[in-house]
């Protein structure tokens, strides 16, 4: 490299890093995540502005949590999220890796070599590895996997074997184990001598020689007990367990209700496989919420802010797609009204009211039944048939109030009365079809063993819209023209 | 009470138990959630049906987590739900109605006289009782405060301070605290003499004589380190806290990202004041995602599932209202150009399709945006420029892409070419009228101050419903007529 390339080069960078430090700023800004001392920050910040002094940013990137980091990362674009990345200490690429999303990863993953990735993944747990895995080239995975002890690569198999939403998939092999016939005290030495606890550690598991799960014995009862007692006197046998197999779902559920920080995940046969945390209950709960908002808005996958166009325009597609294969068939029924149309123009100017209150009312009727049942409130025959003829009563009630609302509107507009009962009757009925599909499209998605809220929102559009359509004009034609 | 009365209700009472145990066992079949025994729970149930044996039910409510009768109450009709809510032993009201849905708890404190509210509410710590004060009559606050000794009374007006998406509303004051001059030996002396720790208790705070906070004390220090250390020598300085007035929401994304369990909440003259707990922050969370999905679909407030019909209504009201008026304006476009129409039906077909496909785009760049905001992405000048340029540069190559198709199917189905041009125009100008109006609207309402999520998708709606008529209505009007 030349030295003038060298000179423009580190221009670029400084005003790069400027940015990155606006950054570092900004997200220190509440008193509660401050790791770093207010002085130290400043101090740091104008040495490097100054000096460039890239030790200096080097340092200050050392003392941040990885989580951090990966969020700065993620607010960068790509070029400047790049550089940064490049000044991360290679030891904290695999932390780092794990934190960002599925998207800004692999936007990382894309600027580093095989081998760089190997010694990234191999920095982390097993079950870390698995949530990786998917990102990986397969050179690196088998790269990773050679390099492993026989125990982790069991764990690694295991933990790749299960479904994404499935406990299996979220769980960490990070559990202690004693014995139940050993007395406080001896754990207590234990615990000395390994002079570290994983993570959410908040109880140790209890097995047999056959590693067959007893108990939990928690923190609490080593700590308050006399260290003379035998731990089967002070352990719980009864506990909430999970299957590796369990619904990611139920565990989350049952983390929430019963206010847990971790539990056993056994096998069939009664034996300790892993425990589950709190930890990874709560980073499920935040990928299904932004999987669920996704859905709500067509988007296939996690989209980088800044990724290219084209990626994005891919990742948009298909429900843009289905959308409109929705509006081509409204368009159609439309078409078959065309005459009525024509005769009374009115009509083209109005529809859309009857369309689109149909489809809001919908939403909020699927809205509800989507939620009571991943509650699992709906589960009595009684209650379905109580739902549907509430629904209906709602409905009923919206479209006398809103119907007469539209029916004054269009009397006043066009000085038609016969228009305006008639568009009154539309409303009334749409809102009728649109409670009665709101109730039953989440109840039969569910009884096929689908997923009541993936798409429940294109669908009932499409049925109000194209139902509104057909009701208002068929109305119209039969009764008007 | 006559014979004959007790006879048939009790019959009636039958049905209803079995419901409830239909229920309950419904509820119990995911292996990881029994806590009673298969058999015990199959006896119970038999010999409650059978013998009408009431105290069976009540032994069988007794083991129950209150946060499991909490859900059992939700799903069921009001009726049924009074009975059983009748049943729960007094002891356990208080945690039962924390547990349940604010709708729900609506309809169970209906049912309860004051002092028996003011009962349930004793048995909680003063933050659960201010979760509970908006929904309980000023008569039983009054009855519940005076009944309080004077520590309590003070932290019941602290958290009742405290605005509800703020910290000090989810804190609690279950704070063990230690001073950092003794030895652990001290320390574990004083733990065992309690008996029993808090819940979520993994750490121990560290304060002076002042009770200004020193930093914290995690119980594996405790473990792993010599009994004759002194606290100083092992506790953590620097450490996460918040203050009361921090925003939930950060804190929830700081309990995220940096794997807490508990952290200390923090006067602004350094005093420990509460704490904050992961429990806490996972009931936040799914309250906030379930406030997300109510405005998304236009609810003002949580509905209990079995409402009476007017309460729906009344719920539902005012985003049917507002969506009303948006359909009003789009009709009123439409109405300019009636006369346009009447020359050219097929407009009247096409129109909805540009709205629609309009609409479904706008929410996705809405959505992107909104999420970018929320995780602090969208923090720099240049970042935001590089956004509308991207999500600029989608809407053109999703307007060629999608307007040709339009284009196509609309010359297929009249024939007519101009039209077709017409109609892909019309689509890529709405498609770039929806991504800039997504950018802008959540970027605007932030920089206001407001919510940039609140309402968003009924805005994006109204604006490319509204623009579609008008950009297809007038470039026909003009260009084609």
């Amino acid at each position: 490299m030349t030295e003038e390339n060298q000179e423009s080069q580190h221009t670029n960078l400084e005003e790069k890093l400027q940015k990155v430090i606006y950054l570092l700023h900004k997200y220190k800004l509440v008193d509660g995540l401050v790791r770093l001392q207010e002085d130290q920050r400043h101090h740091l910040a104008n040495s490097i502005v100054q000096k460039q002094n890239f030790a200096g940013l080097q340092n200050m990137l050392d003392k941040l949590h990885s989580a951090d980091i990966a969020r700065i990362l993620e607010a960068l674009p790509l070029e400047d999220r790049l550089i940064l990345w490049r000044m991360v200490t290679s030891e904290r690429d695999g932390e780092v890796l794990l934190e960002v999303s599925d998207a800004v990863r692999q936007t990382l993953i894309e600027d580093m070599e095989s081998h760089e990735l190997v010694a990234a993944a191999e920095q982390l747990d097993a079950n870390e590895i698995a949530d990786l895995a998917p990102d990986l080239p397969s050179d690196v995975i088998e790269g990773v996997f050679r390099a492993l002890p026989m125990e982790e690569r069991d764990q690694l198999r295991a933990a790749m074997s299960y479904p994404e939403d499935s406990v299996g998939a979220l769980m960490d092999f990070d559990v202690i184990t004693v014995r139940e016939d050993v007395r406080i005290e001896v754990v207590l030495r234990y615990l000395r001598r390994l002079g570290e606890l994983p993570d959410h550690t908040d109880q140790l598991f209890v097995i047999d020689r056959e590693e067959h799960f007893k108990g939990v014995l928690r923190l609490n009862q080593l700590l308050v007990n006399d260290p003379e007692k035998i731990i089967s006197d002070v352990m719980s046998r009864e506990t909430i367990k999970f299957h590796p197999d369990n619904k990611a779902e139920e565990a989350t559920q049952a983390f929430e209700r019963y206010d847990l920080i971790s539990a056993p995940v056994i096998t069939p046969d009664q034996k300790l496989l892993a425990r589950l945390t709190v930890n990874d209950v709560i980073d499920f709960m935040r990928e299904r919420a932004d999987l669920e908002a996704r859905n709500q808005a067509g988007l296939s996958e996690e989209e980088d802010l800044f990724a290219p166009v084209w990626k994005s325009v891919h990742n948009r597609w298909a429900w843009l797609a289905i959308n409109l294969i929705t509006a081509f068939i409204a368009s159609r029924v439309i078409g078959l009204f065309e005459d009525s149309i024509e005769k009374l123009v009115a009509l083209a100017a109005l529809m859309p009211i009857v369309a689109s209150v149909g489809g809001n009312s919908g939403n909020q009727t699927i809205t509800m039944i989507v939620r009571a049942i991943a509650l699992g409130q709906i589960n009595l025959e009684s209650s379905m048939y109580k739902l549907i003829a509430k629904e209906i009563g709602v409905s009923i009630i919206n479209g006398i109030i809103w119907g007469s609302v539209v029916g004054l509107f269009t009397y006043a507009l066009y000085q038609n009365y016969q228009l305006g009962l008639l568009i009154a009757l539309a409303m009334l009925l749409n809102l009728l079809l649109a409670a009665l599909v709101g109730v039953l499209i989440p109840l039969i998605r569910k009884k096929l063993g689908r997923d009541p809220a993936l798409g429940s929102s294109v669908m009932i559009t499409a049925v109000t819209d194209s139902g509104g359509f057909f009701i208002f004009l068929g109305l119209a034609t039969w009764f008007l023209l």
